[in-house]
């Protein structure tokens, strides 16, 4: 299969991972790396070497550039780049990259997270995502939508005439897995794997709550839902799914009827699930998003640092 | 102090505390021992002994019955008293309760819990706090009224005509709890001690919510509001503490302007203060419901069994 030539070392670098990809100048991947070394494994001052361990390689065959994007620009990451405030375009953030120049890599571009204060005064922040969210639009061709990307800490965003306009963080994934450990609506749960009733029964419970605080009483019929048998053990853990995700779809989607969903393949599928209960179209994201929002933000920028 | 003659031992055995008064009839405390046996520390068999320990000196100096209630009446505690189903009074309740006859301390009652299947259909309980509403109902005198029970797993309970009509849980103890312990939340949080702004913050912040889901959103605020010094870390507990409080509050007493709390001194705070914010007033149960209420169980019972 001919492929483009190297164009892009594309670094996806967060708190618990550390993912890069060789690509061509059209987004294809030619090799990729993955490792357990995110930011939280790093010490300080050895980020360019974790760096060349991983891409060296390509970067001296290559000479392609290196964009980096999530939590590796945070404070406690290798260099931090100020947030970018909403709303922003590809061009607003593609301006505010910021360029660590390495010894051994040559420059390197880091992509500036986003920051947002909402109706409330309150502030949001989200670092890695808005590349992802600026990758999909550019594969679509498309300028305005409702953005999913699920996870520990979910990111809803809305985009207008190509700029994130607002975003919301919803802490669903981590919320879900504390209680899962943590508390005593693991106790009764055993793992089945295999997703069905007992998820959609969690979506149903969700789209019947009317006060916010409800879902404090709901979250606890995880338990009495097992205790009664209404719910056999092996379908307590996707209730619980289902039931966070379900309130979070409706409380963040609202009148809106399409969404596109950034996400592995695990979590696509419960959003679409959950997504079709509640009267909500989910549009797959290409795979690779923040690679191709990487190649989008250097063409906006006109290139690579020299 | 003239205190009339001990007629009761009355014990509290949830499962990581046990409690028992001697109680003259008029429910005045003459004695009291408190440890850490919880039934989750109690090994089959062994309850009898761990009774006897606390309250053996007492029975055989008194001859007082003894009555319990809480998680002991557990199919994990000593010996299951099945639930009694609402609507239940006083009466209801009492004829339920389950005698055990030990070789050591006589007959012992056991208050039995209740249980409810809510309007969709899903099942709630609860163990120990329908005798402390019985309790307060006969400390007032009052047949009607609204009351929390607030803790690790909060329960609000509707009462009319001196029957328990309905009742439900919230987990906002325990979600507090495994949030400030094991989720990121906590990361940012140092311990004050001072209740004020950032609890009432928390609970403003509850008051502005409108749909399940951004509860998800909203308790993410503990991190970003840190994040932007628009809170200091001393605040943040209490931010997220105000916040499920007032969230538990606006969902459960929903449009009732006065309510009944039955809780320690720093829960009973806590509420009262987020009740104004929110436009409820909780009047302050008496101390030693669970007393009163074993009290009024025994004499609608019409005494001890023989």
């Amino acid at each position: 299969m001919s492929r483009g030539r190297p164009s892009l070392i594309s670094v996806d670098w967060g708190t618990s991972s550390f993912r890069a990809l060789l690509s061509s100048e059209r987004g294809e991947v030619i090799d990729q790396v993955e490792t357990d070394s995110g930011i939280l494994k790093v010490a300080p001052g050895e980020h360019e070497r974790v760096l060349f361990l991983a891409v060296g390689g390509w970067c001296e065959r290559t000479g392609a550039p290196i964009v980096m994007s999530g939590m590796i620009g945070a404070r406690q990451g290798w260099v931090e780049a100020p947030y970018a405030t909403c709303p922003a375009g590809l061009l607003d953030v593609a301006s505010a990259m910021v360029t660590i120049r390495t010894a051994a890599l040559g420059p390197v571009s880091v992509v500036p997270g986003m920051s947002v204060i909402d109706s409330h005064g309150a502030p949001d922040v989200m670092r890695g995502e808005e590349t992802q969210v600026f990758g999909a639009l550019t594969a679509s061709g498309a300028k305005e939508g409702l953005f999913v990307l699920p996870g520990t800490h979910s990111k809803w965003a809305r985009v207008e005439d190509g700029r994130i306009l607002s975003f919301a963080t919803y802490m669903t994934g981590e919320v879900f897995a504390v209680l899962k450990r943590h508390s005593i609506l693991g106790q009764l749960m055993v793992e089945d794997g295999v997703l069905g009733e007992g998820f959609d029964e969690g979506v149903r419970s969700a789209a019947g709550l009317q006060r916010p605080g409800e879902l404090l009483h709901a979250i606890f019929m995880t338990r009495t839902l097992g205790l009664f048998d209404h719910l056999s053990p092996a379908k307590l853990s996707d209730y619980l799914s289902g039931l966070l995700i379900g309130a979070e779809i409706a409380a963040a989607a609202r009148d809106i009827r399409e969404a596109t969903v950034i996400a592995s393949a695990n979590l696509t599928m419960r959003y679409c699930r959950a997504g079709a209960l509640l009267g909500l179209t989910f549009t797959r994201a290409p795979e690779h998003c923040a690679l191709l929002g990487h190649l989008a933000l250097l063409a906006a920028r006109g290139g690579a640092p020299a």
